[in-house]
């Protein structure tokens, strides 16, 4: 086989890349099976060429320099897992004007970038792969762009950053504070030593931006994504989610409604029956309501090296089937034919509607819960359930806290009324708000 | 784009054949800015034309004789939904002989069939896809085939019958027996009038033998299959399972053994924790487990119109790209290369080795436990758990339900026990076996 073996050039000896040296190294046989050729790593650049790594790169020219990588002419396919903007970007693009076909797994690239990406792709007829981007070793890329064709998609929902949801899990499970599971993950290594793409939302947007796009054909619009994070979800709030028959999750959701695309990242309480619900730890998990398929969920580790390398060589993969493929016949990088993209607004987070989960702190005094929900009542917004808990030693003076689920309710008169609660004197904190998705 | 419009001819008009209509007819638009072109079904044949359908056949040629469907020089590609083994097997014989690839849903001919079928597939160089055989609207025969490209397959285990399924979880839900669920779910819709292969594991097997054949680049073998049915799972079984934590669900399994491969479907006791563990009623399910990706779960409709039909139009749109890709870049009927089919063989029954649940009527006397336990002992066999119920009003004749757990052992071991359990004589019913499955 050794005829027709594809030489692959490799930006990044990180975790992924080298989760791909070994499984392209253990599995070389299976995947020959399959693929029909022999699938050659042959250089490969790393920031430090003198660290030990979980691989063995016998047979692999290594360099500092990922330009020799892009640049060699051996080399058939580029895989860029370097991460971050720049110099992946430059890297990207160089690599395709030279007409090599490029694997990613860099989400940030992607949802920033994708367009001007994909466009040098298109004009020099090469592919740009990049199922690693999103959900780890979950096929979401591909469910979405090629198994769900024949549908229109009405929403996706996912739990798509494994290092926010180890956290509320593990929040959940031992009833510890944000801060405390945040400095346990850091300290084993399930966190980043600067969390804050994982636990504000950011990764999950990049993600989710890139899902939004190949659902309904829109472009790639992070910008426009509405971001909240997890570091003001506490102990109680699970406990009383949990009371209530729900789990908060992080979710990333994108939806299509008649006067255009919700595009939001936040956590949310999901009924517990819900599977998505019961999706712990490190695990992402990914639900899209198709009007033909129905709902389906796709399960499977959102990170790792082992996990995103089975992405990064399921794409390597496709991308060489297609090498020979006229370029109208390969799957379009954003599902949709490039022209036949629609200009379907990105709805202001304002115009969201959803049912709400509040939570409050009150003098225990009657008549408090009375001018509350007469507020929520002006504002047409109908409540489910409320409850008070008893005060233990009479009002400490922190007040007792009130928990209230609403029915839905656009954003911005929901913000109103949180206003007009946060200034009754009986109310001694702010409001907490958050948003309940049923999935259903 | 009436000018690259694919023609197609659909050979049945039931339930399956309805839904990809209308699918096609409502998601036009979608449909052709994903593809890059239109998709048309030109003629239909059908067994009664005058029976009233739930969808417009306006502009399609019909006919009761599906040959004329095969044989029409307008027809580019044939889609296949007539089920059963004869005439299905000929026409789609004879549309691949006239060089159009079919998309069929027809899990019965391409477990039985299929090495047939590709083999004349690739012999006139057209593509035979079959993702609506397995799972319904689940795309799991792509993420074998494509998305797990990269991995070594360890195992897969599905609940893939809808009415098995079905069955189970409202004899959980409702308490009730068997029987009684089975003629509510005729009467409803949900199960066949005859619903032998739905009930006894032979339709779950032809999808299994399909999926271990992607899996683990082994040739079709469906004969070699284990094969139980839920028929014996009682009310008190299900009962039982809840009170040990687990629930009960119908399995295929297919494992890579140091040995050989298991391929078999039975009833089994599964951990309820596990998200498996919670698909209820129609709903579908696959655990696969791989070397890199690790653990991935596919959840969705099984079954019906709908579903099957975003299923086979997804494969009609993969069908339709490759139409002029080179045979040695498309994706493998069984994954693998044809010529790199693997010979391990199908481990036999006696040799699978499980965890056990066993359930006996005994006599409520002294040393019966004992007896029981002994046995096992001498043959190996170590009990996790084991509970006599007390009798509520003496010894009824009936005897008391005795209830064990044992660790894995091989079948052959513990159909040797069994034989001797059953002849104590204080042992008065056979000893029931549900196989426990922990998917870890």
């Amino acid at each position: 086989m050794e005829t027709n073996a594809i030489r692959v050039g490799l930006l990044g000896l990180g975790c992924v890349g080298s989760g791909v040296i070994r499984a392209l190294t253990r599995n070389q046989e299976e995947i020959e099976r399959r693929a029909g050729r022999q699938l050659r790593i042959v250089c490969a650049c790393a920031r430090d060429l003198e660290k030990s790594r979980d691989c063995s790169t016998e047979g692999i020219r290594l360099t500092t320099n990922p330009h020799e990588v892009v640049d060699d002419s051996e080399v058939d396919v580029i895989i860029e897992l370097m991460g971050g903007i720049e110099p992946a970007k430059e890297l990207v693009l160089r690599a395709i004007e030279q007409g090599k076909p490029v694997i990613t797994a860099n989400k940030h690239l992607i949802a920033l970038h994708g367009s001007e990406v994909f466009a040098a792709a298109e004009s020099q007829g090469v592919n740009v792969a990049f199922e690693a981007a999103v959900a780890g070793s979950i096929p979401i890329i591909k469910n979405i762009r090629e198994s769900l064709s024949g549908n229109r998609i009405t929403w996706v929902a996912g739990i798509i950053n494994g290092t926010g949801n180890y956290i509320l899990s593990a929040m959940e499970k031992e009833g510890r504070s944000f801060e405390e599971v945040l400095a346990d993950a850091q300290r084993l290594g399930y966190a980043e030593a600067d969390p804050s793409f994982d636990v504000d939302g950011t990764d999950a947007a990049h993600k989710l931006t890139i899902l939004a796009s190949i659902a309904f054909g829109i472009p790639l619009s992070f910008e426009q994504a509405y971001r909240e994070g997890i570091e003001n979800i506490s102990a109680d709030n699970i406990v009383d989610a949990r009371e209530l028959g729900y789990r908060i999750k992080h979710l990333g959701i994108a939806r299509r409604t008649e006067g255009g695309i919700e595009l939001r990242v936040h956590p949310a309480l999901i009924p517990h029956r819900r599977l998505i619900a019961n999706v712990d730890g490190v695990m992402n998990a990914v639900v899209v309501q198709a009007d033909a398929a129905g709902a389906h969920l796709y399960y499977g580790a959102g990170a790792g090296g082992d996990p995103t390398a089975s992405a990064v060589i399921a794409d390597l993969v496709d991308v060489v089937r297609t090498l020979t493929t006229d370029a109208e016949n390969r799957v379009p990088h954003l599902a949709y034919q490039p022209h036949a993209l629609s200009d379907l607004p990105i709805l202001p987070i304002d115009d969201v509607e959803t049912a709400c989960y509040l939570k409050l702190q009150a003098r225990d005094r009657p008549g408090v819960l009375a001018a509350v929900t007469r507020i929520l009542g002006d504002r047409g917004i109908s409540i489910e359930a409320i409850r008070q808990r008893q005060s233990m030693n009479g009002d400490s003076g922190e007040g007792v806290p009130v928990t209230l689920l609403t029915h839905a309710v656009p954003e911005a008169q929901m913000n109103q009324a949180i206003v007009e609660i946060e200034v009754l004197e009986d109310v001694l904190s702010s409001v907490q708000r958050i948003r309940i998705e049923t999935l259903g």
